[in-house]
């Protein structure tokens, strides 16, 4: 047996060389050709990406000893194993190749927390968020160095890559969460969340203005804010249809605002009923989390996660709401801001988990992710 | 703010007239029409049904109270919620039938553990497994009186039919257990499992002979054993490639026999090597568990399960290996007890959870599955 220690003995510069002859088996796939999205570019792939079906967000705490060094040995590795795993190949370290060869649109997209940036001895363009009341953190769900979003249309796929990234970080930082989700409804279409509403139909159009950092050290880059809502279903069921479309403000079958007809019509928040109440409640989902400008949006990449159930058959189920923005304080804050001072919906909503990353600029070929902020 | 209970004043007398009204509004799906399996007929669903992407097995434990007479009540419900939600119509109490609305090839399968049958006092066509020395059964993975098996290509779909079924289960049986599993590679071709190996190659091919049960109380019906197999991947992925190959018997890439040249090529388990050792070892898995007689094979219908990743990083994975057959005792056993004596592969996989149930015939419409059984 040829144990892992052996293959990378001598450290990374010879370790390339006898890990590319380890790839070699890699029998050309015998499935359909798949679906690639591209890995190099002036941003990282799997936040303008059409969302895929499947998705595992992993965060890993670096090891003490791991600093702006390790960093720089670190992110490289895990750069190539995203830019092939993306494209169908093997990882360099890869023993099941098999099972990347059907890629199915994987997206891997890096993010790095504000104690990712103290490790490297770099001013974090990133905070953790203020504390909101409504927030019932847990810490096995909360925080993070580096984040690694996984995202293809083949839960294998998500499966084998997250195992690639783990095995290759082993040495430098160690797991502190995993979240597994996936979309629900047609492909293409606004996804439904497990309360059965259409989830995201609101995103901003002008990426380069709403997402992509324009300047600075993130330039090209943006920001991943990851929130862990558990959703207490069973008493959502309790709540008439009367009851939880006034609580959104939209309809729950067409995702069409209280005061129009299809999904994507701009709800009237003017609007008054027969008594000369908003048809839109003060409180109504929709408005608390409005905004106005489209610059000012956040991009929204949510997915449900549903992990069984409790003794009582409880479900332990939820949305993993990711979002996009070029600035958290501006765009992320106040929103949430909103709904904490009252929002109906947060009777049925408990946000358990809460984590922000960096996302740097994408790299281009023998470039890697971050690498203009670290190196 | 709003309190939840202003919202649902009028109690539960009221109630149920506004969960009739709801059930109303659910509007043709938006979706394209989704794929539809058919629910009635002399077999149930979700065994011969080639695999959907996506399932959950949840098994129930009867409640104290649960005799006969409540089953005589619980299982036409359930047959009637499965009647409905796979021809993508709402379940008779649903709250969220926009989730009804894709039924992606949605199956919903019933299987009865011995505890059933003698909580409804009738004599049990199956019996637990005998036990197995390589097994390490936990409580939390075995046994059950009550299995409902939820196949779809679509995770939400999965998510809101187990919903729908546990809460109309809720009076009668709490839940013991619930396993989620997801196929991975090509849809139709055969699955590949996290090893890396396409698993379930060899299948039988007349379901009348093998799988479906010709006479006494079970005529049309089957028996499932489900099998939690914990992957110890780290340690696979310290094995080589011939290593591993030597321990299935079959290549990797292909599924190919190592005597043959495509997955479907019969093994030669006769053939020697040049060494004069077979070519198809001993103890290779393929050879432990060959059925050379076609009627007396299993069917297997394996699912992979990923359950994210312990603390140390090390994956909670493997496979959730479903079988049915006519009969388990001279079916599955004979080759479970092959395994336990001697198989390569038992250095990388511990069956952690098992379970055997019978799979009543299908039903008419009008009908409910198990009424032949126990009415």
């Amino acid at each position: 047996m040829i144990s892992r220690r052996n293959l990378l003995a001598g450290g990374a510069v010879t370790a390339v060389g006898a890990l590319t002859q380890r790839a070699t088996p890699a029998q050309a796939p015998t499935q359909a050709v798949a679906r690639l999205e591209p890995f190099h570019g002036p941003h990282q792939a799997g936040v303008a990406t059409a969302p895929q079906a499947h998705a595992v967000f992993v965060a890993f705490d670096l090891l003490p000893g791991t600093g702006k060094e390790g960093l720089t040995r670190l992110l490289p590795l895990l750069t190539d194993d995203a830019a092939r795993l993306t494209q169908g190949r093997a990882a360099l370290a890869d023993t099941e190749p098999e099972l990347a060869a059907n890629p199915a649109g994987l997206t891997v997209t890096f993010g790095f927390g504000p104690g990712l940036f103290a490790a490297a001895g770099v001013k974090s363009p990133v905070a953790q968020l203020p504390a909101f009341e409504t927030d019932k953190l847990k810490k096995q769900w909360t925080g993070g160095d580096l984040l690694v979003q996984i995202c293809a249309d083949d839960p294998l796929t998500v499966s084998h890559a997250l195992r690639m990234i783990v095995k290759d970080t082993r040495s430098f930082a160690e797991v502190r969460w995993t979240q597994r989700g996936f979309r629900g409804g047609a492909p293409g279409g606004t996804q439904r969340n497990l309360m059965g509403q259409l989830d995201g139909t609101v995103n901003p159009t002008d990426l380069d203005r709403a997402v992509w950092i324009g300047d600075g050290p993130l330039r090209g880059g943006t920001t991943l804010v990851l929130r862990r809502i558990r959703m207490e279903l069973e008493t959502w069921d309790a709540a008439d249809r009367t009851a939880r479309e006034f609580t959104i403000g939209r309809r729950l079958d067409t995702g069409a605002p209280l005061t129009g007809r299809a999904e994507h019509d701009e709800p009237d928040y003017q609007r008054l009923n027969a008594l000369g109440f908003p048809v839109i409640a003060e409180y109504a989902h929709i408005r608390r989390t409005h905004v106005a400008d489209p610059a000012q949006r956040i991009l929204r990449r949510p997915y449900n996660y549903d992990d069984g159930l409790s003794a009582e058959g409880k479900p332990d189920a939820g949305l993993l709401f990711a979002s996009y923005q070029a600035d958290v304080e501006r765009q992320f804050v106040p929103i949430q801001r909103r709904m904490a001072e009252g929002d109906l919906l947060n009777q049925w909503v408990t946000t358990v988990g809460s984590a922000v990353f960096a996302v740097p600029a994408g790299c281009a070929p023998g470039g890697w992710i971050g690498d203009s902020l670290l190196a």
